[in-house]
């Protein structure tokens, strides 16, 4: 049912936040929400709601530092290597034994360890030591106090406790501590579309997940949270459902329906229920988020999320953190930061802040930041992300090779251990990130990523002459010699040192429908007019093939229907096959038995990795290397349909 | 009982970890234990078993990316905004209302937005639509795949789960996921001498808090712990709950009896009940650690840990971490890691690696190590550790200057907002921390840490010249002049431009037991046979006066028993004399009070803090200086006997 929107606004970030703050602050809420007293062993990562003071010093008395016998140090002034001196054992001294840790008896003030005093009588039950050395007084001692002090300050207020804290906090005769309480958050998915994570979909259906991320994330920031059972898009059932939250949770986060639509009902919920401080906050992805203030004896703050995840995790990141860290006594998050260079241009709209998700890289010297999917639906942009670039709102985008401050999501020593691949996907790229991953555990210093951009072969080429990658995947194949990459890599390279290394042989053909139903045999099949085709990007190894080809048999590209339409992946063209949106598309067998497709094999080729000799030589790239001549990974290999790894990890050619 | 040691040997921890995970290897458990499927709500934080491939496209369908029209792009080919077009609206086209997230009709390629159709008829039930733009295919349409396509890999195996690794998995059409197990560990605490935490104390009892550090180490390394009861000093009793413990455990460890004292049962224990492979590690502190694989059906390793709590805590970093991250598919902990320069000199003995605590702190552009306490008895040394600096087993010590690398514990964005105070303690300091500390969320950029270290009024000067501090606790009377500081600073700060602030006066006297017993009145009596002193040490301001006043009166050291014991700050002055080590010492009133001791006037001293210019300056003191002058710190210091806040924040002298 079309509805002209609702007005959105588009405040900036800070004065979203000066609303939020100046309500809940009247409201007494924009503080820790209370303390509660809890036993120390359920106390790991909780947050002092007071200071700990020393309830008794630790040690509570002056305690052997070592097995052997006390003794008054005085009486031990004469003893000396050429002198030894004669202690009779008895327990009111001169000499006593003691285990380490006991209490030194009060006439005496040191402790001479056990290997250093020579029995005398009974080896188990001596007589007499004898000493050989002077000790100074308090040797060997831990005095009392020596640790804590009674009433000294062990921790302050605000302390996010550690293991060895809670060591402390007992050792100086407590066992409890008071903690801010965890703040309760629920989470209303709404949304006539939703279906269960896991339950059969069909077209229109939604997988709610936002509810498990911002779960997972409340759960993360300390907090505890409710999912609770998702609404339809009904005014009346989602004021009743919000209403019933705000019972017995300290914030309410509904999803969606913060925006301006026919079925965008949390700006009205909220007006129903109380005060709406904020509808639209000028942030990409996130825009059209809603914060507010639910009236009542207790009063009770809700946040709008808006619908596409992207949005949602980001909503989570940029305003329920930071109110859960604030109701624990916590500062913000404080992300490490990293800087780094632009890999392409980017425009971004006046007026937002755009929080960019990138990926980052270090290779050679240079830390490099390349943008993922700006889509707001694309969850897998930030599950990619290395970290994100915010193009503030007054700016109109970055410009290539501009250095930025990337907020990361990884330790900066695991992007150290990152091998950037940019240029064409293949199956087996998945493969290896995946074999490399599975052998972390046995290196020390972290997993070995493969972060694979897929940009096309030529797009790799340009990637590895502007230094942005490690490696590229390049299957490109020169019309005039048969041979594959090496005149491309002499044009796009022609300074730089490379080596190319098989990877596979593979086939290319005709993904089609199960069944071949239109019985396509050969490209010229394409001209047929109830075919329609899906392409490649420009610059894919698969397009110049099929470029290459077509104009063989003299075949127009204005007499394929669906040339125009451009698609990255091997993937991504079977998947429109398997959807109907084409009849058929070039690509190679594993995509199509990927989507349980039909194809028509009509090419062999060779995918080969371009990597630039520094590259080649340095340790990073030593463990990718050996996978590919490490039969297990090529069993794997070769187990998909379409590959041939009879040249896998050989050296095709040094160049340069 | 006296008992001479079983050997005790010295191990390098490589040798070490050789010999464990060789034998581990070959009892197959040098690898994650197993795996398990949990529902993804339960997920957060585990480790993936296996690759996450994508089930089913997302989007599934083809989707409406707005609230709009969904159309055929071809047909809007001529709109123009000087040749508005119009379309019927019908669900069978050419134009059908759809809402964002709705399937598109499989006749429509693009979707034009609410906002750029002119509404013919009612405005609620359009009967057309007129566009003044013309549509490129695919237009405001999430094509099927888009964010991720069936069969792709999502997520490798021995990926650690994030909140949005969640989505991405339910939004593939997963609902659980493969993750390795968590491993169970044992804690057996041993020991006669072990009380619960909280319990009343007497001399010769031990405090048992180790087994809450290492289970909350254990939780927070993502194993399941298990604290068992204390089992007595008994090589019977120790191996039953051994045997006991490793039925339904991954791991036992057995705290402490690791070394080779006369009550040391673990290593008999493990050579008992399997094989002993390790038992004395070349470092420092955890010496005596013990690795063992007890033997049966399942063999389980065994850790035997020294029972000091440093030792215990760090034995549970060196060798608990690394196992249970290859039990779960991870790496070792990679801790962010910082240069700094060690402000001291520190021996070490050769052949063992020493893990050295240490403060570490940002003073104008150095940034500095301080090492803490070595004691292994000292909690609160890893407590207030802002890293670790290891120095190897082949090196002698670390000169001062000397730069080094520290592990940081803390954030290295926390490390530049701590306030570095080196000087004289005084309990006002403690009051500064916490007053600090509470405000803390105020900031968004985290806490204002206030660090101090007592070393004594002159060290603190001598820090200040080694700018190693931003500020110095000082009470120095120049016995000349009578006046506080101003002297000593120019002898040691000749060419640093300082600020001298008011902190507090405060009265000096005789801390004497509760009611005084001794009927001490003045300095004279320190002389009496039957008094016994406590010291404070060279350089600290109330030892300045005490051997200033003692000269007045002609009192010499030597007439003073207990004159050569020295201790660091007021409160241990106090705890000697509440354990009777001492009948007497010099220092505030307010260490007295805290123990319950009694107090004795003598002398009124000021304390004042001396700030070089460039850190008075810096915005990093503002929050500090302006707590001094805040009325409701005033008054939590004010409360505190013997104080006097008359001059509080005030600045008393700018010098250089």
């Amino acid at each position: 049912m079309p509805r002209q929107s609702v007005y959105l606004e588009d405040i900036p970030l800070p004065e979203a936040w000066r609303r939020i703050s100046s309500a809940l602050e009247a409201a007494g809420l924009w503080q820790p929400l209370g303390a509660e007293t809890l036993p120390l062993d359920q106390a790991l990562g909780r947050v002092t709601a007071a200071p700990v003071w020393a309830l008794q010093s630790a040690p509570h008395y002056h305690a052997a530092a070592m097995d052997g016998y006390a003794v008054r140090a005085g009486d031990t002034a004469a003893a000396a290597d050429n002198h030894p001196l004669q202690l009779a054992v008895d327990p009111d001294g001169p000499a006593r034994y003691v285990d380490t840790g006991d209490a030194l008896p009060a006439w005496a003030d040191a402790v001479v360890p056990v290997e250093n005093v020579q029995p005398i009588g009974a080896a188990a039950r001596p007589e007499m030591i004898e000493l050989r050395a002077a000790l100074a007084p308090w040797t060997h001692v831990r005095a009392m106090g020596e640790d804590m002090v009674a009433t000294e300050l062990v921790l302050p207020a605000n302390h996010l406790l550690r293991p060895v804290d809670l060591g402390a906090i007992a050792g100086c005769g407590h066992n409890q501590v008071v903690v801010w309480r965890r703040p309760r958050a629920a989470i209303i998915p709404t949304g006539t579309e939703l279906v269960p994570a896991g339950a059969a979909v069909k077209p229109g259906d939604v997988i709610e997940y936002n509810s498990l991320v911002l779960a997972a994330q409340i759960e993360q920031w300390g907090g505890l949270a409710t999912r609770c059972a998702s609404v339809p898009d009904d005014l009346a059932q989602i004021a009743a459902a919000v209403a019933e939250a705000a019972r017995d949770h300290d914030l309410v986060l509904l999803n969606a329906g913060s925006s301006a639509g026919s079925e965008d009902f949390s700006a009205q919920v909220v007006e129903r229920l109380g005060t709406l401080l904020v509808h639209g906050v000028a942030v990409r992805p996130g825009h059209p988020v809603i914060a507010g203030l639910l009236a009542g004896q207790r009063p009770v703050p809700i946040l709008g999320i808006p619908g596409y995840p992207v949005s949602a995790a980001l909503t989570g990141e940029i305003f329920v953190q930071p109110l859960l860290a604030r109701w624990q006594g916590q500062p913000q998050a404080d992300p490490p930061a990293i800087s780094a260079q632009m890999t392409r241009k980017v425009l971004s709209p006046l007026g937002d802040d755009e929080y960019l998700r990138v990926t980052v890289g270090q290779v050679g010297d240079r830390v490099v930041a390349t943008p993922l999917s700006r889509g707001a639906g694309v969850i897998t942009s930030l599950v990619r992300a290395d970290g994100l670039v915010i193009i503030p709102r007054h700016q109109e985008g970055l410009n290539a090779g501009e250095t930025v401050t990337v907020r990361l999501y990884r330790p900066a020593e695991q992007i150290a251990r990152t091998i950037v691949a940019i240029g064409s996907h293949d199956l087996t790229l998945d493969l290896l990130a995946q074999f490399l991953a599975e052998r972390a555990p046995d290196d020390p210093r972290g997993a070995l990523r493969l972060a694979s951009a897929n940009v096309g072969s030529q797009g790799g080429l340009v990637a590895l002459r502007r230094r942005e990658a490690h490696l590229a995947g390049s299957h490109l194949l020169d019309a005039e010699t048969g041979v594959y990459n090496l005149s491309y890599i002499e044009r796009y390279l022609p300074d730089t040192p490379v080596v190319v290394v098989a990877l596979v042989g593979r086939e290319q053909g005709l993904i089609v429908p199960p069944g071949n139903p239109q019985q396509l045999r050969t490209l010229a099949d394409l001209s047929r007019p109830d075919v329609i085709f899906v392409n490649r990007q420009r610059g894919a190894g698969t397009r110049v093939l099929l470029d290459f080809e077509i104009g063989k048999i003299g075949l127009g590209a204005q007499e394929i229907r669906g040339y125009g339409r451009e698609e990255y992946t091997h993937l991504a063209v079977a998947a429109a096959v398997a959807s109907g949106v084409a009849t058929c598309g070039l690509g190679i067998a594993a995509a199509a038995r990927a989507l349980n497709l039909g194809f028509m094999p009509l090419f062999k080729e060779r995918y080969e990795l371009v990597i630039p000799r520094e590259h080649y030589d340095s340790p990073l790239l030593r463990p990718l290397l050996a996978a590919l001549r490490d039969p297990r990974f090529q069993a794997q290999v070769a187990a998909l349909p379409g590959y041939d790894i009879t040249h896998m990890g050989q050296v095709v050619a040094e160049l340069g």
